[in-house]
């Protein structure tokens, strides 16, 4: 196992425990709560896998990954009240998860042959959708539409994989500058709750 | 015509009633409810063949179904009034339609090639995933996420339809057990009230 | 560039400012702007790539739209207390992009064989889908299945195509046709007030 596929399944979990509380949160039953905390955990890579015709999608192919969140969704009902105390590292857990997810994505876009541009939309899509469809299920506003920093984060990461990959830059080094590029700046974010500006349109009276 | 078609109809035409008969308790218009019916019963079908690559989808193969769908709908609204007297046989027809398309769905999952879990997912997507659809587009946490065993109910028949076909069971002896054990169980779930556990997380006061 | 492709660009255009006023108006931020902008754009032609399985989608291989859709979302940001003035206009440009992406959504299905059924509803899904999953995001029951004729007239554009298209008329004279038979109703329909039944359940009291 590299180094890369070990983070690979730290956001795969970080994203299926996010999924779990959010529809504990949300009273779903036991059902619901599996299938909203896979669907976050995989749902930004089916979006990219359709969009692109990589059929059939990824968790199809290597089911690995559905028997980890299976695990993990388990152990989140089982320790639900004792994850408040987690909520620290779920955050950086989450943020590494984005991170990775658009390394994957733009990885994924670059292999395919696509445009620069098309290369980052995938690498958000990768590292964001899966939230987007899990408050769509719940029945809510996306949450990256309304305040965070979220998606921009991981365009700006997109965008320094693309460049350092135009460069030829060493693989590894991109891997490492993309994931901590997006990380500082959730991480700053936060700390300073910093928000992108809203534009309302005047009603005249 | 095979029994196998006629069950196909049947299911088809209790989903789409099911999902007019939901878009007219909602008053969506004219073309709403046509959609709503349309969705509600080839919307399974339509992610499962996304999911897997079999584009174009089905319904646009072969289009027997969307003028069947069409038929139906419009028997539904002029009859609106009366459908309430049809309700338990409507229920028996939703879940003859859950079986039966549960089945297909696994089936198909198999002659792809895919692992058995995945065929069982196939199955549940197909059963279920029509009325998820609807519940979506009508602006609803889907009911499925909320209190009914159906998904469950279509996991447990999908795992029976491949246990089967892996004991080298004769196929129409397989879909007789599957549709009947998810018939039965939602005899059973609905008779006695059951519903899947939920777990709330406790807040601190 | 031809006459057709002007028409594709403002519908493009026309879309896209639509999406945008439409997110500002639900007080998403900066990034929830552009991808509702984006989303309401190429959304309805990205679900018709998915179904016939046309993948990587357009806006994937032909990048041109999406600058142009960044370019006019910008605008519309910069602009947003003036567009009331343009309200107008903008329901004709949209009213002309619902006519162009019917058009170019048949066409497709033409082109891959598909019956004429499946060829008007990819027109439809073309024209319409694109505002469905723009008010699926927004956390509204998509406007088109409970108050405008709007799909309805792309169904007759997509009827008119298809008769016209089997008649062997002069492929431009079919453009100019269909266009005109979709905002002749929607100019019709919006002067008049004109709206679908709505046939609504009666309950017992």
């Amino acid at each position: 196992m590299t180094f890369f596929d070990a983070l690979d399944i730290l956001g795969t979990v970080a994203f299926a425990i996010s999924g779990a509380l959010s529809a504990m949160n949300r009273k779903l039953d036991l059902f619901g709560i599996f299938i909203i905390a896979f669907v976050t955990a995989i749902g930004g890579g089916t979006i990219r896998d359709i969009l692109i015709g990589n059929t059939p999608v990824s968790w199809m192919q290597n089911t690995t990954n559905l028997y980890l969140i299976g695990g993990v969704t388990t152990m989140s009902i089982i320790l639900r009240n004792k994850l408040d105390y987690l909520k620290k590292s779920l955050f950086l857990f989450d943020t590494i998860g984005l991170g990775i997810f658009t390394i994957i994505g733009v990885e994924i876009g670059i292999k395919a042959g696509l445009e620069p541009i098309i290369c980052v939309a995938l690498g958000t899509m990768t590292g964001c959708f899966g939230g987007v469809v899990r408050d769509i299920l719940c029945n809510e506003i996306p949450v990256i539409f309304r305040k965070e920093i979220y998606a921009t984060a991981s365009i700006a990461g997109g965008i320094c994989f693309i460049s350092l990959y135009n460069a030829n830059i060493d693989q590894n080094i991109i891997y490492v500058s993309t994931a901590l590029l997006i990380i500082i700046i959730r991480l700053i974010v936060v700390k300073y709750r910093i928000s992108l500006p809203l534009f309302t349109i005047k009603t005249k009276k």
